[in-house]
């Protein structure tokens, strides 16, 4: 099959849809599809998530940068949600057919043009970070633009991977590939909300629980439950099963149960192979076996 | 999406090559995709998989039954497997966004012309039957060839559908509907076979285990290990987490363990989107939140 990427770039626009309508219109183009787009005033920030082939998710990458540099000023922005500039972030996350190595390279052809083209720093971060600490993004963004436009000249910390050692008002942009992030949530049959934070305590990786998990507690307390949310941030290392195996038998030893579960936004086909493959140790199962997929190869040849 | 269908023709001749060359070749043209093609020398039989655009398919079908009723001699031939005609079974399977009232229409329409214009008789089966007794294929099919032949014609029960009252070399031909087929093996961690064959008895529907299952136990002595080998020919009654589930809890009251699970073939996207419901409680999934299924959509607008 052809490979496919994903790309979630967040910029710092969230009150005014005629930039973003801007920036999405930039970005789509025969190739791009565009899967969901959301604003949020309060952050005053935008997520836009795209796919498709590689090549032209980063030539839509770029364009959307490109027009965010050219729309917003980040000496007038102000938000809740931290921002180093008018592109915040792109995340390169290999779907299909494509090793997270390949999404590394591409994050840094698509930073190296953004340096060089816009005439932006650019920071390398995740996977594709050049220094160990800037795999964190919270770290390459202490301080926010207002710190980093006075720091990025004289402090080595501050040199960023490609582009100009100065910022202007469209600030500075971290480019970095990642694994998939899948968005999933467990509701107990329970309105004890403790009970949530505590098993959301220990099944997060910095609890001592499952590696690759975020975990909180909530209590949805229109639908008479509580609610252990997570995001699985590599579901290569602990997936959909494994996340519901362990909150079950968490739930099970305080006397409640698992009234459902539900997966916000989308997941890739590899994701629901593997829940086959570990709930019903499944052996020997590949998304070939799936009779669409069979038909999208012999369609795409 | 696009609706797609598959058929599974078989096709009296399993043991010269260059007649199912022939058949095949006449079936597979753009928009029908060929997914599996085996013969069986002592069943004297061939099985075709094809599966695409519903039009596509039931054309494919057609030309198929002409070809093989142009090579194949009932007179002559000879196997294990009961059969009646060169074409001896003609069933359209549902796979994504068609209904099986709209293969049950399907089959019929096929099923009149290959009585038209190939002047075969045709016999409607399973969900497309027009008696309830040839639902059943074993019934429709009872005394082969040689017995339908010399009844044809004054026997009312075997009237044809469509076509001649009378049969000529290519004999007649089941037309009809049905359900996916899963065929789904459960191992287990025991050599002694009776355990496989006494939890296949009563995980059959036939022994009042689950509806729409079809089990038989076998030992693979090879591997160490027994199986319980089912057909799941609904799975939308029972499906593959159902039937997992089953088998396992039977095992474990007789102190074995299940090793794994396999799923021979293919199978529908629909069918792994149902263990994740199954398996994680998983509330208000739908295979629209797959990346691929996304991609793809848009690539048919």
């Amino acid at each position: 099959m052809n490979p496919i990427i994903e790309c979630v770039p967040n910029f710092s626009e969230g009150r005014r849809p005629e930039i973003l309508d801007a920036i999405v219109q930039a970005m789509t183009f025969p190739g791009v599809m565009l899967l969901d787009r959301e604003m949020d005033a309060s952050h005053n920030r935008a997520v836009v998530t795209i796919a498709g082939a590689p090549d032209a998710v980063a030539e839509a990458a770029f364009r959307g940068a490109q027009t965010a540099a050219r729309l917003i000023d980040l000496n007038t922005h102000r938000g809740e949600h931290p921002r180093m500039g008018a592109t915040d972030v792109i995340p390169f996350i290999p779907i299909r057919d494509i090793t997270m190595g390949d999404c590394v390279a591409l994050a840094r052809r698509v930073g190296e043009r953004i340096g060089r083209e816009l005439d932006i720093p650019v920071y390398l971060y995740e996977r594709a970070a050049t220094r160990p600490e800037r795999r964190d993004l919270a770290y390459v963004r202490r301080g926010e633009y207002e710190t980093i436009r006075d720091e990025i000249t004289a402090n080595p910390d501050r040199e960023p991977d490609f582009g100009p050692r100065r910022m202007g008002p469209a600030g500075a942009v971290a480019v970095g590939a990642r694994p998939f992030l899948i968005a999933y949530n467990v509701n107990l049959d329970t309105t004890d909300v403790r009970i949530a934070k505590e098993i959301a305590k220990i099944t997060r990786e910095k609890g001592g629980g499952l590696p690759s998990v975020k975990a909180l507690g909530f209590a949805l307390h229109d639908q008479g439950v509580v609610q252990v949310s997570m995001n699985l941030t590599d579901f290569n290392v602990t997936g959909m099963f494994a996340a519901f195996q362990h909150v079950k038998t968490e739930a099970e030893k305080r006397g409640v149960h698992v009234v459902g579960s539900e997966l916000v936004g989308l997941v890739p086909l590899e994701a629901l192979a593997q829940i086959a493959r570990q709930a019903l140790k499944l052996q020997g199962f590949s998304s070939s076996q799936i009779i669409e997929v069979k038909l999208a190869e012999a369609a795409n040849k």
